[in-house]
Order: structure tokens, then C-alpha cells, then sequence
């Protein structure tokens, strides 16, 4: 998907909401444990339950590596039924890897060739040969972490060198590597005021903004730190949306949350469109 | 496995030779190709023919994934053949995974409890929290990423900061998280004059040396700059022992491989054993 695709899913559904498919076993409800593939059964009913109000699902992909092969089958089989139900929804495989270059290239494999992802959550610290090789497919993209959401975000990422942050070292140097057409930013929602100054080095790319509800991050905020002319966010929710309730009604109540943040959305939108 | 063990292991089989199974099944011998497994057939061979002069194992968890769940059951049989029949020594998943807390916690998961390895590489750009729920199990360690072997390692592992290298605030930060029984570094052999300044940082702890061989990098200096008194490296080869040979031949060519660096080896710790 390129980005002017993307941005017209974006205004077709009033919506730049991504939902996490953080699918814990032990977290999703008991009633689909009798099932063949509980997790599967889960992330389809989620699906289709929110697609309608939703432009990006993304797998953490933790939640499935935890399961061995069998949770490497339900991943598997859930990307298959969204490209082929809701094949206009950008797909990102949360798997932030990362690594030297011939081994990348199997990461990429993996998650973009053989899995058809759209997408992938790449980790800095190796450099740009430990990238590129995720950039080497047309139409899909690297969503390279900047700022992240949790506590630990300041331990490095904060680390000052000529004036210079290191996260916005890292989107500064990466602009050498790709551009706005095939690489995003994870830019966390708890640190949204940040917002405005990354959008003085890339005021055109895609962010991809965790931490909105279950972390604490403002909607609002990111919004009106991080928009740009073509929305140029996408917002995640998965806890908030997906473990929302439980019960057998568990997908009626995930499709209420994903409504509520699409309709807060629309309105955010009318800024723009 | 616990650092006297570990040491021990080395003092007996006069080696620190890690080998790292980046098993390519596009790479292995084609007469494999014909059994059910090849890639577990490959490594089963390749073990049992080189763990006297071994005493670490370190499959790069890329060659695997990027055979979906096939790959990922070649693996766990891996392990399971390992810790069975070479139970001394110890095992690396080269993963480089980092997330969230509550995510990591699944790939400590999905690594050091359900696969039962030893130890994980683990990358430090979302920094504390990110790493922690890998140290919690008892002997057990984390591999942190500190100066890589790759080109791009020069993109931000140098970016100076107060007189600091990006690399030595990994290093010193890491110090408040874990100590020299559940931590050890990742330090490219191709930039070994640097371990002397990360031996000042860290006289004690391991280092897990990637990078000799086809990377370049040079024993004896890797040995000069890096050695201390518990030998505190692992020296890891991959492609320079495991696909020397891709003939009917491989696994006795690979041996020789192994213990030509395992006399190297020898000869280096008659230093200090």
C-alpha cells in the first residue's frame, strides 16, 4: 500500500485508527479456548467486528512467538483472512527487529514476502545496513522506532549530543535511508507535546503513535502536536479495544471502543479534510 | 548456566568458541533436502561434530522464522537435541528482541522458559524496562547489544555525548539493571581495539564476540584488547564453520573448522589457565 492509498482509506473512514492484536491466550475470553485455534478465532471476530472503523491491525508479534509454532499458524492464518476479507487495511507486524544485513533480509522475508505484511517495526541501534534490506520491497514500509511510549524511552533515547536528542538523531539519519513513501516513526502518545518538534524534521511522514488509553496518552494531544495536511498518523489502540470486555459479547464491545475513538477521530479530521 | 559454570566449561575444553547455527536452508547440503527436517538433520550433524571444541551454540533466530512455523519447529527440536545430548553447553538465541514490558515478558517467554535456551540477545534503544523482564530468570542471562560487527554500527553506537560513545552509556546504564552473573555484551570483533575501553567500563563481565572470520575480525586481538582473568569471551563463528563444506563431507569439515579455532583458542588461554 503507498501513502496516497493509505490516506485515502483514511478519509474514506474518517479513521486513522490502528488496532493492536495483542493476542494473550491467557488474556482473551474463556468461551474460545474449546476452539481449534483460539487465537484465530479471536483476531477474526475482533476483525470483523472493527474493520469498519479501523485503516491498520498490528499483531504484536510477542503474542504469538510466546505459543511456539502454534502461535506462529494462528498469526499466519489471521494475516490471510484480513488480506482476503479487508484487503484495504494497512497490515504492520509489531516484530521490532533489527539486525546485520543478510540476516535482516530473512526478517524480512518473513514478515513482508512470505506473510504479506505491509509493514514492520524496525529497532534502530544497528544502523542503516541492519534496515535497508526491509526497504527493498515496493509499497511496503519500515516503521522505525524513535520515541517510544514506555518508561524506559529515557534511558537512551533522550541522550543529547550537539543539541541533538537521540531519537531525532535517528529520524535525521534515516532520512539518508528512505522517505516519507516507505518509512514511518513509532513516536509514543505519552510524549505527545514531542510531537511538534519531530514534525520540524519530518513534517510530511506517517507516525505510528502507541500508548493512547491503557498507556495514557491524549488522543487530543497527538492530534494537535502530530497531524499533518494528509492526517499523517495512525494512532494505536489494543488493550482498550480488544480485552474491553470478555464475555461472550467480547466483539460487539470492541466494535462500541473502536466506534467511540472513530467517531473522536472524525472529528479531529474535519481539521483537514 | 551461571558464570563459574560457564567458565569451567571453557577451562575443559580449552575453548571459547561459540557456533552460531544461522542454518540457511538455501545454503545447506542439497543431499539433505530429502529428510523430513533438513535444517534440524544439518544441525544435529553439525553439533554433534563439533561440540568437544564448542561450548556455546547460538542459532540466529532470522534463518528460522523466515521458514514460518516449519522453521520455528526446527528450532525448538534443535534446542530440545542440544540440551539432551551436549547438555554442558550453552545456548544463545540470537533474537535482538526488545518491546514493552509486558511484550518482552512474552519473548522471555517464548525463549528462556518455553525453549528452555540459557540466554538472549536483546537490543537497548527502549532501554530499561524494555530488558528487565529477561533477568528474571535464575541463570539466565541477556545478551545486550552494545557495539555491533556491521557497517552501521557507526550510525549511532558513536554518537558522543558528554565524552560518552553511545555504546559505553549502553554499557554504563545497563550496570544499574544487571550485574556480571546475568549480563553480557555483544562487541563486534571487527572494532577490537575498542574492548579495551569497554574492559575499563566492565573488566569482568562476557563478552559475546561476533565477527571473527568472515566478518573480518582477528582472534589474537580479540584475545589482546579483551581477555581477563575468567576468560570473559564467547568468540563466535557462523558461516565460517557450518557451510565450509556443503558436500556430503560438511559436518568433518566442519569439525576441523572448529578445532583449528579451538587450538587457536588453547594456545590464547594458556595465559591465564
Amino acid at each position: 500500500m503507498n501513502y496516497q492509498e493509505l490516506f485515502e482509506q483514511i478519509k474514506k473512514k474518517k479513521s486513522f485508527l490502528c488496532v493492536g492484536l495483542d493476542s494473550d491466550i491467557n488474556k482473551i475470553p474463556t468461551h474460545l479456548l474449546n476452539t481449534e485455534d483460539p487465537v484465530f478465532e479471536f483476531n477474526k471476530a475482533i476483525v470483523d467486528a472493527t474493520a469498519k472503523y479501523t485503516v491498520a491491525y498490528k499483531p504484536n508479534i510477542a503474542f504469538y512467538e510466546s505459543r511456539g509454532a502454534e502461535g506462529w499458524i494462528s498469526l499466519e492464518k489471521t494475516v490471510k483472512y484480513i488480506k482476503e476479507n479487508h484487503p484495504e487495511v494497512f497490515l504492520i507486524a509489531d516484530a521490532k527487529r533489527g539486525d546485520i544485513g543478510n540476516t535482516s533480509k530473512m526478517y524480512a522475508k518473513a514478515f513482508l514476502e512470505n506473510m504479506e505484511f505491509d509493514s514492520i517495526t524496525v529497532a534502530p541501534y544497528m544502523g542503516e545496513d541492519s534496515v535497508t534490506p526491509f526497504l527493498e520491497y515496493k509499497n511496503k514500509w519500515v516503521i522505525l522506532l524513535a520515541l517510544t511510549s514506555n518508561k524506559g524511552a529515557y534511558d537512551l533515547q533522550f541522550i543529547e549530543s550537539d543539541g541533538k536528542k537521540m531519537f531525532e538523531s535517528v529520524i535525521e539519519k534515516s532520512q539518508e535511508w528512505a522517505n516519507q513513501e516507505n518509512m514511518m516513526y513509532v513516536v509514543g502518545a505519552t510524549k505527545a507535546e514531542m510531537l511538534s518538534d519531530i514534525r520540524k524534521i519530518i513534517p510530511n511522514h506517517f507516525l505510528l503513535v502507541p500508548g493512547v488509553g491503557a498507556q495514557g496518552g491524549s488522543l487530543q494531544e497527538v492530534a494537535k502536536y502530530g497531524m499533518n495536511n494528509n492526517c499523517g498518523l495512525l494512532v494505536n489502540s489494543s488493550r482498550g479495544i480488544i480485552f474491553a470486555d470478555t464475555s461472550e459479547k467480547f466483539a460487539k464491545v470492541a466494535e462500541q471502543k473502536a466506534n467511540e475513538l472513530q467517531l473522536e477521530m472524525a472529528e479531529l479530521l474535519t481539521e483537514i479534510i
